[in-house]
């Protein structure tokens, strides 16, 4: 995994942590992932440590929470 | 303001977290400032809406607030 990937569920919080991050490292470094719409990457998400959205995984693997949108469990309502 | 400021207590979720955002955004686009040491910047983070560490403050001002380590009234003491 070379790109970081930015999980997110569409509110608020989510897209302004987005255009945030993508100014910060560029939208080519990051894959951003609408786990709201994309149902079926909910459980890759959960296997990478994701809690909360808006997240940002590492290509190391590091999860970094970001602020706090909605809990992994209200995205899967 | 042209850098992002990463502000940090040296817990370990700081130390993480700071190594993640420098390899992301590059060591020299953020400047890391430990607020535990560097007291007199804990005013500068607060008004920066810093509400707890570590956070990054983007260059439009912008906070995002990274996992946890300790609020703000933690590092006051």
């Amino acid at each position: 995994m070379t790109k970081s990937v930015f999980y997110h569920a569409g509110c608020p919080v989510c897209v302004s942590a987005e255009q945030d991050i993508i100014n910060l490292i560029g939208a080519d470094n990051v894959e951003v992932v609408h786990v709201g719409k994309t149902r079926d990457r909910i459980e890759e998400a959960e296997k990478a440590g994701v809690q909360s959205v808006p997240a940002l995984v590492t290509p190391n693997g590091n999860v970094l929470h970001i602020n706090f949108g909605a809990s992994m469990a209200d995205v899967k309502g």
